[in-house]
């Protein structure tokens, strides 16, 4: 028995990972492989459709959002977005937050001007920036809700007079939040939506087509709406992945559900670190991620024997990304509260072993 | 049983959607599934190199060549091959031969100015154009090496003094080519090679790096060569799947020894609408396609029948394109010449009772 603490591609639900399978040998009893079916087959629009169905009633997406399918990743969404919102000569501003944003912000700066109105890179990311003011005369403000190398989280969204650009990559589905404060959400699926190579995009309609900027089509959001995802061969598999994985989020009583989950299992973790002599936690407390849970031992060598013990233990993924060190802990959707309970545990036995 | 006949997302070996299936459960031994890993572990990077390294094999790249797997399909080929190759106000050749020769020299005049050197659209891409001279100022000479609808593949590449860009996608490992002739290959990988969602690209490293454009991250060859195609998570099933597919065509004898399985399947059934009174074949004889089979029936009455027929027998995806009508045979690499020996027995069966 695995307790996959990794950062992503993520740990998905069992039952979620039982059904690909199936469907990967003989999809809805067709006879033939989800991944040998035609993308225009009702048997796969079905799919699609079901997606998009279920991320408008998990999200509760407003009307004139459009929610979208697409490939590349959250890195592909740095310089979509600026393409399509940021006209010629004009201004975008970002709050820097870590690399992930700091790659958005670079990106941007193909299409215009970067104002970046906060930044909290003088201390390795280590909080979230909140106390900045929004230029009016920017196309749009771009936020990272949750800073997965970091473990911060931005606990309380804004309202702004110009779109907000958001990547949700690392915590859509695990909380309650409104779509109408933004203007664009994207988000990578491996963490708590699905695996590796779909990307999920939630855009306003009337904030596009206001570049005056001619774009290729598979860069452009409007023929990728106007397409239904489906411009050019979509991602079968991995929207098929995504859609098992919204069902069985529904079936826990979908994001609010989900998010009392969500919230237990860091309270137990974080109250952990906070007791444990041993341990203690890296991020900002007001900004602490409920999905990446980052810490360091208080004695440097106690680092390894500490991997060690988890890796016995069966905990896996926990080694802390290079440019923070220490433990990452990545609690996402499918994480049960009983493999939190493991790595309390292993952290008790540990302090008594080596207190 | 079902005889897997359709376009794409095509059919794949048996033994590779077992062993996927299996990867999805617990990829090699790990306890987890290949959707929940990190792209930066051993295993999965295993896979990846493992991926690259049968492409080279399979295909004979020589030195001086890049392999990589992106994302977005051959659509966004369509923009990047100009973005990466086509410098400001620079020129790019096209030879139109089908509707996605058309989408991909539309994508090329948001880079620069575009020549159709020829074009067979008047008379609905029957044929493949090869009389043509190639402009020695283009920065580039794009062509097609298969059209997926029309059932027409170029049989005889050509030496070029300035680079061959070539969309392959519904051909490539089908039959031995000289990659030496080409400076950008490229393939969305759901016909020969893999499910949908991942794309090959082999560049030649020595074109790139001239166009005086700055490009961003995701869309510039010589950042994902830098990256090794993991300067973002990469679509790690697809590539898997991928990898699968091309170790299974390496145990078959590779390129070589597909193409001769190739040949025999495309005869027979040539052989076959020749010689049946009810049927024809749609595209010009010297360009028939190996890959997918076009053809109608004489009589329009015989068409519905005819696909009823055809269901009843198992075989599946045969309806053709609604821009030619009719039917059309994919027989990729994956199908067995007994699956094309049913459409045989189904079509002298059909001639028995309707002629």
């Amino acid at each position: 028995m695995k307790h996959n603490f990794g950062a992503g591609p993520g740990i998905l639900p069992h039952e979620v990972l039982k059904q690909s399978a199936e469907g990967v040998l003989n999809f809805n009893g067709t006879g033939l492989s989800i991944l040998e079916i035609s993308h225009r087959s009702p048997e796969f629009e079905a799919v699609l459709d079901e997606a998009v169905a279920l991320v408008k009633e998990l999200l509760e997406v407003p009307e004139g959002y459009s929610v979208l399918f697409l490939q590349g990743g959250a890195s592909t969404q740095f310089a979509l977005a600026p393409y399509n919102l940021l006209p010629e000569g004009g201004k975008a501003a970002y709050v820097e937050s870590g690399v992930w944003a700091n790659k958005a912000l670079k990106e941007a700066k193909f299409f215009g001007q970067v104002e970046v109105v906060a930044t909290s890179k003088p201390t390795n990311f280590n909080y979230i920036p909140k106390d900045f003011t929004i230029p009016e005369d920017a196309a749009y403000i771009h936020i990272t809700s949750n800073n997965t190398i970091y473990g911060t989280q931005l606990q309380q969204f804004f309202k702004s007079p110009i779109p907000v650009v958001c990547d949700m990559s690392s915590d859509i589905f695990s909380r309650k939040f409104d779509v109408a404060d933004f203007g664009l959400i994207y988000a990578g699926a491996q963490k708590n939506m699905g695996p590796a190579g779909v990307t999920l995009v939630v855009v306003k309609n009337d904030i596009l087509g206001k570049t005056g900027r001619a774009i290729p089509a598979m860069f452009n959001y409007q023929v990728q709406i106007e397409g239904g995802s489906m411009y050019n061969t979509p991602p079968c598999f991995a929207i098929y992945v995504a859609m098992l994985t919204l069902r069985w989020l529904k079936a826990k009583g979908g994001v609010a559900g989900i998010e009392l989950e969500n919230i237990a299992k860091a309270k137990a973790l974080y109250t952990e670190i906070d007791r444990n002599p041993l341990f203690k936690g890296v991020s900002a407390i007001e900004d602490r991620s409920h999905m990446n849970v980052t810490f360091v031992v208080e004695n440097p060598e106690h680092e390894k024997p500490f991997l060690k013990y988890c890796d016995e233990k069966g905990i896996v993924g926990i080694k802390g990304h290079r440019s923070v060190g220490g433990f990452r802990a990545s609690i996402y959707n499918a994480l049960p509260i009983t493999s939190v309970h493991v790595l309390i545990d292993a952290m008790q036995e540990f302090e008594e072993k080596y207190k």
